[in-house]
This record gives structure tokens, sequence and C-alpha cells, in this order.
């Protein structure tokens, strides 16, 4: 892990971090932070996104369900909820009677890669100060909830929720796939099985993932992303409900 | 931009870089690039996304005209499409017998989310080694079509373009909203015309801006986006086509 370049050890050390010491985050380095994200690449400078911060016990009291009550958001000293916004743009296109032009599907991805962008520069700008943060994927499950409680209004959809805080923990790096798993060259390659079974070696055969089969007395760790952990009638709901909330604020609308 | 952390430099200092020194890219660099950016979170760890690298002359002449000919694609030493893929993820399952889950609404956000981390990482890292970069908005555009020249099969969707190359130019940081306008305190705060007004002050009134609106004839910058940058008419077209890729792709079943 040591390298010459401090930017890019500050990348290869990411460990997601999900406890936190009591010690608060200084708004002066909450705002570099922040700073960091604006900074990053997104479509047409046009910054479709927003970003609430949360601080209030109040507020994570209210979040915390939303987010099944992952300890996290009521440990950290702060919760970032990340949102695609086209609310403020089409604001100010109707003070300047420009015609409202981004509430359809293009521009909910846009603003699904924008807001990223933004949360990817805080999280690596966050780990550049020290501080530890988690992504809570839970954000889609509930989006619209969470909308709610935010009283973010039609056109801001929940996308990314980050906890943030000192860390109180010292996790070892999470396991990924061998590079060549991810990358292609010119082509998308046509794996074999056996391809697959060998980039997936390591996963499958983990003392971790052994350990987990035994607990769950599933025969491998497939079966465990797909009985236990992210299920289809699961997957299918919640993209259900994703999709009737973007329906209402307008997102897919067709011709 | 002085700052005595070389991370927050890093991300502070970003542009996005159109013209590349003819030079290529060491491939020990691009792994390390590429080595940062599978360190970026993801949801539940499952790594839903691919990169295919372009260098060659000839897979550059075939993705150019769908990127509109913008010149940085065969300009470029390296291209690089990063894309939602949940085709790894089924052949895994399928190998193990394991229910395939993942090809719904919210697998491809998910899979929008953890390709953009996984771009914003690779940025930065690229970034860190005097690297410039652009990201082209147009791979939503023809997302079909670069998926068959780059030979992706179902279940793997273009989210995002990279270029990538030794920086042969050296502009300005572009014009940001101040920070103010993207951050909210605890809620969603709702803004007024007069706030929105002020927020947009500066971008309304630069040099820049004057220029655009002399030249095209147009009152204001919102009537600039709307009439001629990005209309309702060209994103609602868009919407359609890459919700059918999706449908296509399975990623649009319902119950």
């Amino acid at each position: 892990m040591v390298t010459e370049n401090p930017t890019l050890h500050t990348l290869l050390s990411h460990r997601s971090i999900r406890k936190y010491q009591d010690r608060d985050i200084p708004q002066d380095v909450l705002d570099k932070i922040l700073e960091a994200g604006i900074r990053a690449s997104n479509t047409g400078n046009m910054q479709v996104y927003s970003v609430v911060v949360t601080r209030s016990a109040e507020m994570k009291e209210k979040l915390s369900p939303l987010h099944f009550n992952q300890p996290m958001i009521k440990q950290a000293p702060v919760v970032l909820t990340i949102a695609a916004d086209v609310q403020r743009f089409h604001h100010w296109c109707a003070i300047h009677k420009a015609e409202k032009s981004y509430d359809n599907f293009l521009w909910f991805v846009c603003g699904c890669i924008d807001s990223t962008l933004f949360a990817q520069n805080i999280a690596v700008a966050a780990e550049s100060y020290g501080l530890g943060l988690c992504f809570l994927g839970t954000t889609l499950y509930n989006a619209e909830e969470i909308a709610q409680v935010l009283e973010m209004p039609e056109g801001v959809i929940p996308i990314n929720t980050i906890t943030l805080g000192y860390p109180a923990e010292n996790p070892p790096l999470t396991d990924r796939l061998p590079l060549k798993a991810v990358v292609h060259d010119e082509k998308y390659r046509a794996e074999t099985d056996w391809d697959i079974r060998d980039l997936y070696y390591q996963m499958d055969h983990s003392d971790f993932t052994k350990k987990l089969l035994e607990e769950n007395a599933l025969p491998n760790l497939a079966q465990i992303f797909t009985t236990k952990r992210y299920t289809k009638k699961d997957n299918m709901a919640i993209s259900e409900k994703l999709l009737a909330f973007l329906k209402r604020g307008g997102f897919m609308q067709t011709f």
C-alpha cells in the first residue's frame, strides 16, 4: 500500500467505516470536502445534484428506519443525503422563461451520474482528512420517504447516502475481483464458465465465504446473494417502488 | 489552490482536458489507475461494472461517430467506456444454480452508481499521475450502438466514457455555482426567485455568458440551455431510445 503518490494512496486505502468516534466534524473541514465535491465533472456544467447535511439527532431519528436502522445513521456525526436535482435548474429556467426540459428519463440518469461523481469526490476528500465513511445502498429502497423527511420537492431524487465521521475501527481492505475480471481490451471478452470460476476463485473459497456458507447452510456464495442478500423478489419490489416515485416526479413521461 | 493536502489539491484542480499530447499512456500507469477504480465503494461488493479500454485506431474510428465526432475520441491515446454490468454476475450465478436476479430497474440504477464511483476514482487517480481527461455525456445518447461496437452482451449498459491522455492544454477552472446553492442544512431549502437569481448571478453575468448571448441572439443563459444545448425534444427522444434499450435488456420488467 506504500506509494509515492499520496492521492493514489488515499484511493487504494479505502475501506467502508461503520463505527465512528464521538467527535464532531468541524464545519470548515466539511466545507472543504463539499467544495471538492462540486469540482467533479458534471453534465453540461448544470450541476443537477444537491446534498442535505444531517447533524441533528431529530433528523437522524427520522432517517434511521428508512435505512433499516443501520446504526451508522445515528452514530455518525454527519449524514449526507445526495440527490439528483433538476428542481433548482427548472426554477432558474422558469425565472428566465426557458422551457422546463429536464423532467425525463435521460436527466434522471444524468442526475444519478452527476450525484455520484459529486459523492465520490466527497468520499475521497473526506478520507484525505482522515475521516471514514460508508455509502448506504438503502437510499434507493426508500427514496420517496427519504425525500419526504428531508422536504425535497418534486424533481429531487435521493441517490446516495454517506455516513461520515472519524473512524473508531480499522478494518482490512475488502476483497475485490482481480482487475482482469472488470477490464476488457478493445472488445468485451466472452468468458467461458472456467474463466468465471477462475476470476471468482478467491472470493468463492475465502475463509470468510466458508464461514458464511456454514452459517447459512448454503452450497455457494452466489446463492447467499440471491437467496439472502438481494433476492429477485425484493429487487423487483424495490424496482416497482422506485419507478412509481420517478413516474410521480415526471421522469418517466413519454411522447 | 495551494493546500497542504495533496489529494484535496488534486480534486480542487480538476479541469476537463480535451487536447492531448501525442504520447501513449504506459500500461503499468493505466493498471494502477484502474486498480484505484476498483477500490471505490460498490453495492454489496458485487462490482456490477466493467470497462472496455480502447487504444486502437480502428475501434476509435467506430466509436467516434457515436460520440458525434467529438475530436477527443480519436485524439486521446486511451478511451475508457465504463458500463453497468450484471452479465458477469449472472454468469457466476448460473454456474452455481443461483437465480438470475439482477436484470431489473433497481440494478440498472445500482450499476449506474457503481460504474460512476469506479469512473470517478479512475479520473482522480489519472489526474494524480498528471494525466488529463474528459467525461463524454454522449455515452447515454448512443448506449446501444456503443454496446454493439464494443461487443457488449445483454446485461451490459455503457454509462460513462472517459478520454484520457497527457494534457496539451491548460484551461482555467470552470465556474461552479456557489457551494451554498447545492448544500442544504437539515432540510431542503425552498428558494425564492431572488435566492435563485442570487445563486446564479455570477454564471448569468460572466463575460463568457455575455459573449454566448450575443453569438446566439438570446436574452439569457437558461434559454441557451433549453433551445441550443439540451432541448426538451432531444431529451425526450434520447430518453425513449435509452428506455427501449433497457427494455430489450430486461431491465424494465415488472411483476
